[in-house]
């Protein structure tokens, strides 16, 4: 044999032990249940799209990873069959939008869950590959604004039943602020400006937020009333800044409408909450703003964010197709939970029973037999298979998470009957065996 | 705007619209269930490998996909670092094995559905991105053979409960032509050779295989056996095969053991055929090996596939980790259905009550508060958003597979009632208002 190949990690593509993958994909499970419940519809798409598709809004800074054949790669090196690794579920949604608008449903409401790839530098909580959890609502030619308010009751619902702290989605208008400078005098290229220094805010604070808006180079009249509106926390401070500047009301307005409509489709209002200095300055939203924060861990980030874009799809067709969508951030939740201690990985199995050996030469065959009527019974079901003591046997389904285990002996079998450990409260109880598969059930439905 | 990139489909990389998505997703949620209740424990993998790992095995028949980063190449570029997308999920496996071995529990019984990428050239049914649904089950040092009677078992819970046509287990053992061969004076190396040529009988036929066999020189002494065999099909031809020809039966013994182990664990007799012209000859299997074949589209090849390995990390480690496992190639799976016409893709979305808007300027609230109600009941639910007029609400419900529109115009909403039509057969009840969650959850669960 030759050379061993070392099977190491590789940095930024996180990979978890069984226990924690339990985890994930219960996460994965409710977040898609949930968007289910709002009528959202799966699609999922080609990890692997074309350079020219993935480079299309010119976004070098999400570092693509491109994808490549070293057998055949002269027939397909010209630029037009260049691959690479999708980075986000909004590009691959505008190409498919784009490509399948005439067998698609508008409004189109998909979700999309799937891992992508980013050749960031990694650093903790920053991955090389992740998942996100999106949704999306896409019209043809128009959307009503009633979408915008689906979206915080959605996050509110998937959030409530995930084993996470409580949390807040920050919602704001992308039009609030452009609003306010509208009257101005700003060049339309500075506007990136205002919102990336708006958009650092929160962590710069106001002195250096004002620093910054004089450095580029914002109209000194409007400055003022940039910083009240980031300090605002309420639709009526809004107003009473915007009515002071004489400025332009359809984002605040808009606003309103969102608020009002989200809290009648169940939003709690605690829940729900106003914040102008949110902006997502390099996304290309241009109406509601969205971002969600785990109470006490907003240092973190934002782990549910999004908006309303106008034109989805502008780079592939002259077609006009208007959206509004959110995305978890998967990874860095699962992070979050953890680190609260909201989740406890404790078991390293689905599986629920442990049909214990005492007497494998004699009594297999009985030991397969219960085993089937556990699964029939829909009970995730194991059989210990190894040669070791009943003491060790008990010690394995502890340690896998694994709660009851089923004990048949010589007199037990004569019998026609079970005796079933709880191993959480090392209680005991002897039954028919005609009756194992309802007692179970009772027990794990309790 | 600058010129469009035109949205189009990469050959070889399939996706889905959302009716089949659905059926996709269904598959795969009942594969995934079954798996569990046989107490196999989820992992994933990164899609991305270390090009060393993957071609550990020097396995360049598959076509590997490279992936390269093109702005910090220059760092990563020596070979330790050159990446790859996994073709298979087996190879991540012995990795993941190898490289947690001191923090998993043995026997490991994992399961692990993914997409893997090949670079063949595309063709009918043939996929460059497709998902594979895998179980392995690995020993430390010494793997139980009762494991290799589950395999049937699991692969029989499975697609039992999909729609998909009745199917067979086929299963050998690579023992038994091994044993046959034996004391013929074959070469170690020929031994391939015979496995391929056996590989390839059914659609060669015997005069082909004999020819071939000839071919590849094999012993004439030994030939007539292997084409007994391979046409043989019982154990107990099998057997007179071996007594005539004083050829070593440990083979044979441990096939009758797994088949005889596999019923008494519930497999169907009927759906469990012993099979000697199965061969899996490009695989390294060392003992039972695996086919399945939907009945009447054998010719679209096996769906599951597998076999018992001596050593899964050979490659990665000196301990020795045995394994046996199989793997669903889901995408060809639902090829099959499709052309069976067992699943029929006409729901569009998982929506099941579309909340019309009769009035939506005076009474939206309502039409809102109706989705809340029903959703937390846990129906999904849409509510319809367009100016559109009642018919047309109907006709977007039954095209999208959507079976029932609640409608409440002034009357009902002042007589706090709702109409339900239920769209499957066009009748319409009116009912309390506060009694339509659960008639609707008594009518989807009926």
């Amino acid at each position: 044999m030759s050379e061993l190949v070392k099977a190491t990690a590789i940095s930024g593509f996180p990979e978890w032990l069984p226990n924690m993958r339990l985890v994930e994909e219960q996460f994965i499970d409710t977040i898609r249940r949930q968007y289910q419940l709002y009528g959202f519809t799966p699609i999922e798409t080609a990890a692997v799209e074309r350079l020219e598709v993935l480079l299309a809004k010119g976004e070098m800074q999400r570092q693509i990873y491109t994808v490549g054949k070293p057998e055949e790669g002269a027939e397909r090196d010209d630029d037009k069959n260049a691959l690479g690794l999708h980075f986000d579920l909004t590009v691959p949604l505008a190409r498919y939008v784009a490509q399948h608008s005439e067998k698609l449903m508008f409004p189109f409401r998909r979700y999309q869950i799937q891992k992508v790839w980013r050749g960031e530098r990694a650093q903790r909580g920053r991955y090389r590959e992740f998942y996100q959890c999106d949704i999306d609502i896409v019209g043809r030619t128009s959307l009503d604004l009633i979408h915008d308010a689906e979206m915080p009751c959605v996050i509110n619902s998937v959030f409530s039943k995930l084993p996470v702290p409580e949390f807040r989605v920050r919602v704001s208008n992308r039009r609030i602020l452009s609003g306010l400078i509208e009257g101005s005098g700003l060049a339309p290229s500075q506007y990136e400006s205002v919102l990336r220094a708006v958009d650092k805010s929160q962590h710069a604070g106001l002195e250096k937020t004002e620093a910054e808006l004089v450095k580029e180079q914002v109209d000194a009249s409007v400055i003022p009333a940039i910083l009240e509106l980031i300090q605002a926390k309420t639709m009526d401070a809004a107003r009473q800044i915007f009515a002071k500047a004489n400025a332009p009301v359809a984002g605040l307005d808009e606003l309103d409408q969102v608020l009002e409509n989200a809290v009648a489709l169940g939003m709690p209002e605690h829940r729900l909450e106003v914040d102008f200095s949110i902006a997502r300055g390099l996304d290309y939203y241009t109406g509601t703003i969205y971002e969600t924060f785990i109470e006490g861990y907003e240092q973190m980030g934002s782990v549910c964010s999004g908006g309303r874009y106008d034109d989805l799809t502008s780079f592939f067709t002259k077609q006009k197709f208007p959206g509004v969508g959110v995305s978890i951030g998967l990874s860095r939740l699962l992070a979050v939970a953890l680190e609260a201690g909201t989740v406890t990985a404790d078991k390293h199995t689905p599986t629920q029973v442990l049909v214990t050996a005492q007497d494998r030469q004699r009594f297999l065959k009985e030991y397969l037999g219960f085993a089937k009527l556990l699964r029939e019974a829909g009970i995730p079901t194991e059989v210990y298979h190894e040669s070791k003591g009943l003491g060790q046997q008990f010690g394995y389904a502890a340690t896998a998470g694994v709660r009851f285990a089923v004990i048949a002996g010589e007199q037990e079998i004569a019998d026609k009957t079970v005796a079933v450990k709880d191993l959480s409260d090392r209680s005991q109880e002897t039954i028919p065996r005609s009756e194992l598969a309802g007692y179970l059930l009772a027990k794990l439905q309790a």
